[in-house]
């Protein structure tokens, strides 16, 4: 016997082809936008208005940010392999690790944790999620660990993403236990850490999307997905206002040949 | 002196983060919807609402076609590394090149140079437009070359996204030369063929890619960008349903062992 | 100031090439092989040929273990985009992670972190060794960790890589602390599992990789590294037999179209 | 009836493991280099040692030039992504195209070519390579089309590495066809060009590489082995004495915010 490989996602034969169990032609073209053909691929279901703009004010948010290592390495890797528009933009997408990206998934994961360990009902008003929320930080100082999603280097005084993204999801009724659990250590965390640190734009994504009911093991690719098209973006302005040379020289530039050194085992 | 690197895309300061001159948390944020979004950062210009459906009917024409390749290696890379969801997108990215998304690019290209050349004014009428169709498809006949865009392995019928897709350009205001020519390349190519091929899905997204003026050399990473949603939407039907590691033991399990062959050089 | 960025590998000047502080051309070319210019660069420090030949052990135990998921994946993405050989080789390392190819890492540093913790000096032979890895073994268990390097799923009764790189170290008089915890491991390991588990060929070489002083935290480097050379093979094969489209095939053939299913939160 | 796949790369039983049909413990750890294995590998043909010795001396030339694109996006992947070592690798091998790596591929196969196409036998000596390369570089430059493997910016006066590549390769008895082409075309093109030009070194492996009867669709894939091997010597220089964030810092502080400018369909 063999196996068969089940897939609700696109199938097609000779006459028509669907996706998510709907034509795809007739019924998805023209009617479904990206941001909403993304959170129903993810989730199997189709979100419904509020939360597509939610999403897609995650994915704005998490789009470009200039500069970045990942949009340098694609621009590198477009200067290196022009004939590889794919090869370019997977290249920057690696840089999407533990460092920068992560911060989005890290974030969603760790408010997750604190609410399925939660004994009884959540809070239902800001004393309430305050007071969660100040034992939680208190249990990571105590365990000589972050908070995820707080601090920023340059936002200091607050990240602008950050009370938007709570505004939209107010809006539109999705403003959940992660997000509140979020905005609360906003609140609190002076107490226990002795400074004030701003609640940053990559932290309150991940608490947003962890409240729309993504998939939380996913939560870095969609801080992919938006990046991808900011890599694109990153091309686009690469093909007209070069910069990966002169990056590249500026640094081959400033090479300096040094003695090696054998590598000690610690 | 040292150079600079000018960008029209990200920047922050400690206050305010923009995002193409704008500010992106006030005016993006909430605002803008992610194809908009994604069309907005490759081409530097806010499309119009007739644009962003044309072009988001597109995305959805190419996020998901089933076990692709490209799905596949997306599986297998997160059964071997599911350390890394950036490391299995972007392995499933690599794939996107000439044999399967490259058709989009491609056929979008080709139109445009056969619009590039034409000495005096485009066509006005279906009339003038199936004589340029004939004398494209003849001159491929005659150099060897096939023409991008006709054909499909399944779809022998007729693809059913290239209607639809055509029928939205024209919905819109936006079937323009690309299309038209696309149109009357699958009305007269049988007589130069010999035999009817359906105008492929691929194919007319190119045409309607370079009908909305967007970057040509970078079609493909528009394939690419929806193909993204479409993985994502792989690895999170994998972390429920994983057909991931059967698939690698039925190619295990059929492995057979044969004598090495000594490569000649031609 | 500008920073300067120092290094010690590759440099040149109109008339010179130097790596490692050599001439490249005239001491380098023609006089170092390349498993041995691979651990300099990595160590910058030139081993000597008993280290090299360990080394060149390790690689060639690594580099290709047949239809493995990075194999196929190789394979798959070339098919799908044959004008990238880089792209084919780089998805194929992207699986490379923490379930195969980490298994190498994982035990170098695992026995590594065992012999750092030690108070006072290393056991002078197999009863002191056999003690050390008893309690190791145990504490593992009672943490509920797995020991890395131990158990295979094909090999049950004894990897045949993992004698004969201990063989190969010894001749060389390479056969140091992190082998001989492993060999420990492998004599002991049944009298707190209650079961008999074959000491795998990855985890050997990650010990071996260990006692030769590479860095710990690029142990999956040299796997990748050997790895790559097995990817070359796959696509050398896949020019003249190719398998990649009866793989994609016999997927697609076996898709069975199943209804969405929302997913749930947890 | 399911197809199998078949293999002369690795394969194992519950007792042995073989690879290209040796006992891979027995025959080949312990007994074969590295360099020779990928050989190995890529042809199903065992080297000679002659073979060998060119062979590796082309991986030297190729492992590490320093600050390179590939090498500057490795480092700020392992920047962005340390948890990926893998991830930073193959980013790196993606710089790998046509433009930097290819040399050596094109070169191989551009000379390839005019020997194909060569009627009658190829030249005995120096007088009739002489004559053959003078009418090679007049049909390329009748053509408006540059040849490979010619020039070089930074070794205007010669590339070290090409007159050593060719002394080894004619002290193992490997000086074929194709280094035989590449040096007369170093002799005569200045009639043609009008100005001397060296032979580069990744031009010259390429003639190497094709001399050794390797895979010519697969030369680029030697490159990017070579490359592998200096890429982890630029991650393990990096963890030392890691540069990434400066390099990153350097262009982030250069950035300069500019006015969007639309981009405009050609």
């Amino acid at each position: 016997m063999t196996a068969d490989y089940p897939t609700a996602l696109g199938a097609s034969s000779r006459e028509t082809i669907t996706l998510l169990g709907h034509d795809l032609a007739r019924d998805v073209m023209g009617s479904v936008g990206f941001g909403e053909l993304a959170f129903w691929l993810a989730t199997q279901r189709r979100p419904e208005p509020g939360e597509v703009r939610v999403f897609e004010a995650v994915l704005a948010a998490l789009a470009d940010h200039g500069f970045t290592p990942t949009a340098i390495v694609t621009r590198l890797t477009y200067l290196s392999a022009p004939d590889s528009v794919q090869g370019a933009l997977a290249a920057g997408l690696l840089g999407g690790g533990s460092r920068f990206l992560g911060v989005t998934e890290d974030t969603g994961r760790f408010l997750d944790d604190v609410l399925a360990r939660l004994e009884g009902d959540a809070p239902v008003d800001d004393a309430g999620w305050d007071a969660l929320a100040l034992t939680t930080v208190q249990a990571q100082r105590a365990a000589g660990r972050f908070v995820p999603g707080l601090g920023h280097h340059v936002h200091k005084d607050g990240d602008p993403r950050t009370a938007r993204l709570m505004q939209i999801a107010r809006e539109e009724g999705h403003f959940g236990p992660h997000l509140a659990l979020f905005g609360a250590i906003g609140r609190v965390h002076s107490q226990v850490l002795g400074k004030t640190l701003p609640l940053n734009g990559a932290g309150v994504c991940g608490a947003a999307l962890a409240d729309l009911g993504l998939p939380l093991p996913l939560l870095r690719g969609f801080a992919l997905l938006a990046r991808t098209a900011g890599l694109i973006g990153q091309l686009a302005e690469e093909l007209r206002t070069p910069v990966g040379n002169e990056i590249f020289l500026s640094v081959d530039r400033h090479n300096r040949s040094v003695a090696p050194v054998p590598w000690e085992a610690s």
